[in-house]
């Protein structure tokens, strides 16, 4: 390979950017790692159900980075109305509705139940209508108590069966199982995309992260850092995400899930908060992983490419057109960023010292 | 039941109680958490490998619990030799010899290669000469790179062929099978032992812990201090210890595997210390859960008859013939326990707000 590699709108299909001083300080991260399209997430507190707080939150984010391209969303809970899902999506206001089982990660308290998603058929099928991208927390929340055994490492695996129904019910929704974490997940966009002809675009996809290319159960198993939600899990599931990222099937891209908190939520002895901070140097992870397997030929479709034919990005969409470019440079990753005054500190994800590429903009 | 059973002299076959500072602190809460005799692990730093610092190490605990029994273990490494261990038996300065795989959990790096036992079997045939227990800390070393897969939720149940070796090697060796955590080592056990008679006592056995009766993954993802080694696995591996330690049979008993840190080690977002604390409420964690699933009559006989049986203990060697009571009482856990003046602070296992037994002495 080149030691320079054009990766044009470098897009990261999701996104946490927080409020207040977290988000002031970890906004313009997103251009720091080498992304152009930041698609956000909406549980803030309180989650994000209105037209006004979405563009309002934009703004903000707009002004402290005005070269980042963002795409906002909803938070699906009984607060939205299908009338008000088609306004949002008329004005332009969120291109789709994040949709979080109750309790499973950072402020999914007001989320829904996932044994029974019918309450939200109206709404899925205003979404249906204006092309609205539902994105999906896959899991179903632990339970130990009525025989179904759900923890943890099967949370994901047990929620298939709902993806495929909602897919059932609505096959024109386009539909994105966020952070996939297991080779059953893996396994079952690959089956509902069996049938796609070259050149079709899927309407069932999964986006995946940085960090689940690198981490198993080990590497959060005493240490809060690597813990998030879904948790990274085995050996052969990790191994099944690097294949599918690698694999240029356009229903598998990055979307980075990138989930600061501060250093002081990480370090405790009872309930860590659930999130990997990768922002910071997003595409270098992945061009790191990629890269180690021999595989960096793929890494504009996984980080470009393949999301933005998604979510029908084109360069008429963009508040700029630089594009990102991999370059080959030694970066080293700090065990802590600090930021001048602020007293906020985040760990941010180190599965190495040192990154071997960097990302400039052209 | 009653609201007071005896439990004569209830013993804890796994107890860590570190040196120096902490050594002071927690070596008195042995008599508070209802335990008699207390079987003490050799990972110190260095290890005990020898016997003048395992006689003097014996020393300080009595001086610091005049009341307690304390059995005394070596580590097994290559530093032990068979006349050393021959001789240390003979003098009655070591009860057992604890085996850590190199690099499993706390202070384990001069651990031994569970691949590969045969340059121990010399000390083995000695041990099974001299009536010396073998303690296993039974889990293999995690591994991606050589097509084996291991990680520490399988950990456990890729040792179990070694155990199973072993005890085919050394038939009279008395082997325990520490802390285990999965129905497969469950399973494993009830395998060895299917053929033994009514009153015959068992050459290989397992220790079960206080907190492995309570936690799953879910327990210890995001929450450090139930972090331990093994981890605590998925359900059906917690039913399975429950139903064993319930069983009536005489190859399951307790052993806390109890393994302070200052808070300091659990609170950090790298590196947790390995260890649950259960010291202070030994008895009655295992009582709250016996009870809870109305088995509190087969509380005697795991934690004091088998254990006592297994490793042939009678009233003629306690230092204090003191016998255990619970009593029905309601016994608040505190979040963090403090010491005086010390610095050190310790968040006990916490499964539950109040416990509602506590020991007594008679």
């Amino acid at each position: 390979m080149s030691s320079r590699i054009e990766l044009g709108y470098t897009a990261d299909y999701h996104v946490h950017l927080r409020q207040g001083e977290m988000m002031d300080l970890v906004t313009p991260t997103v251009r720091d790692g080498g992304v152009s399209i930041a698609y956000i997430m909406p549980n803030l507190t309180p989650p994000i159900t209105d037209i006004d707080r979405v563009v309002e939150y934009k703004k903000e984010l707009q002004k402290l980075a005005p070269k980042t391209t963002f795409l906002m969303t909803f938070y699906l809970s009984k607060l939205l109305t299908p009338e008000l899902v088609a306004k949002a999506a008329d004005e332009g206001a969120i291109a789709g509705i994040k949709c979080y089982p109750a309790g499973v990660t950072t402020n999914s308290q007001a989320g829904v139940d996932p044994n029974d998603f019918t309450a939200f058929y109206p709404i899925f099928k205003v979404m249906e209508q204006k092309n609205l991208v539902l994105n999906l927390h896959g899991e179903k929340p632990s339970t130990h108590d009525n025989g179904e055994d759900i923890h943890v490492l099967n949370a994901e695996e047990k929620f298939l069966p709902a993806l495929a129904r909602l897919h059932k019910d609505f096959p024109n929704l386009k539909i994105v199982l966020e952070h996939c974490t297991s080779k059953a997940a893996i396994d079952a966009i690959h089956e509902i995309n069996k049938d796609l002809k070259q050149g079709e675009q899927p309407k069932v996809v999964a986006s995946l992260t940085a960090h689940h290319l690198f981490l198993t159960i080990d590497d959060w198993a005493g240490n809060p850092v690597n813990f998030c939600k879904p948790v990274a899990k085995l050996p052969h599931d990790r191994r099944a995400l690097l294949d599918a990222a690698v694999s240029g099937k356009p229903y598998f891209f990055f979307g980075s899930d990138s989930a600061p908190h501060d250093l002081s939520k990480k370090s405790v002895h009872i309930g860590v908060c659930a999130g990997v901070y990768t922002q910071k140097f997003a595409i270098a992870y992945v061009a790191e992983i990629f890269d180690k397997i021999g595989k960096l030929d793929m890494l504009k479709d996984f980080v470009s490419t393949f999301g933005n034919a998604f979510y029908e990005m084109d360069e008429s969409k963009l508040v700029c057109n630089d594009r990102c470019v991999l370059v080959k440079k030694d970066v080293d990753i700090p065990e802590v960023m600090t930021f001048g005054d602020s007293k906020l500190k985040i760990a941010p994800f180190r599965p190495v010292d040192k990154l071997h590429w960097s990302t400039e903009w052209i």
